[in-house]
């Protein structure tokens, strides 16, 4: 397979978009993609979208796209993997670039949630779960990650205020992206004052969801001579692992044997461990995902994932800093777009670009996206290094 | 990119399956596909589905089917592009076997359409328009075809008698495929007489949808020493391209420019012309994409499609049978299965294991699947030559 980097990223910011329509917003981020690597064209377009079936009444997204992009004609799916639907996309660009089958890739991840109402999107979300074993006996997605939530809890001796700082870092982190969802500091006492959605899970333990965008263009590295300007940021590693689609089957609901299974992948061809990586774009869709990605990943043993938020270590100077432009908790969380975003993040890292956000001496860096309650998760790895 | 065969196949029957749940037609088709190939594993699979999320409340089909079969924990996605998705799907696994990335890809398409009533899944079927300029203005996928039709016979003077033999031969076909929806003759009066759906789209002129699953098992050449004992059916060309998503944007709406460009690729990388194409496994969703189909793939002049069928140059010994297992409208139309079901079609045939619908000495088989109204095209070729 042939060595492939990310020569081209766009994003546009994530709110409540009622003024563009769906291809308007997975357009932008592609156009941006395209002119950020000094390129008017791609061969291959992959989008990761989960419920534009739902939401937009639309689905064939891959045609929709590349038709408003002015790229009719070229091949273009769209894939889907829950949560993970944007990673899923960028994996698929990355092989078809590998294989030799095309040069030029785009991945794009969009969703458009918010023109829906709630009960809508709640519904939407749960065709993650297991529609006979989960949905249809009434567990919503947040009602899964809270059973989840509260064994962990149970069963290592965590109490609900020890998850604080994974937010409160995260809001900390989003107030130097423009694109980010909120711009406002957390407090401790507003995270304790938070409401309860489904216990132990709060308001403020969960990630909004959004309207956004956000692509990458990917090139093999040996035909880098294109007119780019941009420093070439390899994709080191790459790692796709499924488990059950239920919580209740896996033989231990609170380890995410996945991201173990993807991270291990993803370490093994980057020829690393984790002790290289400066940074991770971790999936924080709930503070109990923080806690068991950065354990899975091999961050933390088993277990103590919140004593990394509580010693502080995954702040920017800390010992593995995450969420460093916001992660799903105040970036936001555009669910089939949220996969591209963490993507479009690490390489604005690695090129140094990340202005006040910046992690310094950045050369490595991780990104994990998570599906359903940890059914398929999909990890990353891009660097600066030559 | 490394050659790939594909040495399992494995399919459901196509009806109204109201006793099988979507996971179970999967897991059907995908256990004898590995059962076929001699094999208890596989290491990615790649999911064709259009309607799942509305039809079933079902997404994340990957994770889903792989821990139906088994196989939990390897990597497993949803491929979407309308009605193609199941060739999609099937691109997908071959660049990933091709690449060198894995060894043992499954392909799986699947559609549970019968429980929904008909309203919603026409609503869910023009989720593959626009819906900004073509479902909402009323537009439903019949009337689509409909308008093609009607601009096709008005340039070209054709009637509507001329596109019966397209509907007859499918159900002649059909007569000895086990796994179709229909076991029964048509005859040109009850084609003729057929009621009209939308004008002049008669319920003859189109294909049924059903409940249904088909897939199939794909190495790399190079390592065919797995213990299997079917004949190694190369994919020896695949090509894929868009085009708008809406008809009317089309320069020649009566003109499948994805199909061509598919076709031609897919002929360029087998090495051969359309005159050495066996068997034709086209999308004859309504008369008239069998028409344009033909014409675009190059077995006909522009606007003489018909023509074929007139002279029944499409039947088991014609210049270029199609539909040889009943094709969409007989052998039924499972919305993202039915790319999947031309696969397993085409293999069956090349293994000479089709029985009485055998085309003799059959060589190359070509498979060509559309999405939306010309939208997205993937056209593939098989051989048993070496």
């Amino acid at each position: 397979m042939r060595e492939v980097a990310v020569i081209g990223i766009g994003q546009t910011e994530i709110s409540e978009q009622w003024d563009k329509s769906l291809r308007e917003l997975a357009g932008d981020a592609v156009l941006k993609a395209m002119a950020d690597a000094g390129l008017d064209f791609f061969d291959g377009l992959y989008v990761g979208n989960m419920m534009s079936a739902s939401a937009n009444n639309q689905q064939h997204l891959g045609a929709y796209i590349a038709d408003w992009v002015g790229q009719r004609g070229k091949e273009a799916y769209h894939l889907e993997s829950a949560c993970s639907s944007g990673a899923a996309a960028f994996r698929s660009a990355l092989i078809a670039v590998a294989s030799g089958d095309i040069d030029v890739a785009v991945a794009v991840g969009v969703e458009k949630m918010t023109d829906s109402p709630s009960t809508e999107i709640t519904a939407s979300l749960a065709t993650a779960a297991d529609a006979d074993w989960e949905f249809s006996q009434g567990v919503s997605f947040v009602a899964l990650n809270a059973l989840i939530m509260q064994r962990y809890m149970y069963e290592y001796g965590w109490k609900r205020s020890d998850f604080a700082n994974f937010s409160i870092n995260a809001h900390v982190n989003a107030m130097h992206n423009p694109y980010a969802r909120f711009h406002m500091l957390l407090s401790e006492k507003q995270f304790e004052d938070a409401g309860v959605i489904c216990d132990p899970i709060t308001l403020l333990d969960a990630s909004p969801i959004g309207d956004g965008a956000a692509a990458a263009l990917l090139v093999p590295v040996d035909k880098l001579m294109l007119s780019h300007e941009n420093p070439m940021i390899r994709i080191a590693g790459s790692g796709a692992s499924s488990d059950t689609i239920t919580a209740h089957a896996r033989k231990d609901p609170i380890w995410l044997t996945a991201a173990e299974n993807s991270s291990r992948d993803a370490y093994k061809q980057a020829g690393i461990d984790p002790k290289d990586i400066d940074l991770f774009e971790y999936h924080d869709a709930f503070t109990i995902m923080a806690a068991l990605s950065l354990e899975a990943s091999g961050f933390s043993e088993r277990g103590q994932g919140p004593r990394l938020a509580l010693d502080n270590e995954i702040s920017k100077t800390g010992k593995i800093p995450v969420a460093t432009l916001g992660g799903l908790k105040a970036r936001g969380h555009p669910v089939g777009a949220t996969g591209l975003y963490q993507i479009v993040e690490v390489v604005t890292q690695l090129r140094g670009m990340a202005g006040e956000a910046q992690i310094e001496d950045a050369r490595w860096g991780m990104a994990q996206n998570i599906g359903g309650s940890g059914s398929n998760i999909i990890t990353h790895i891009l660097t600066n290094a030559r």
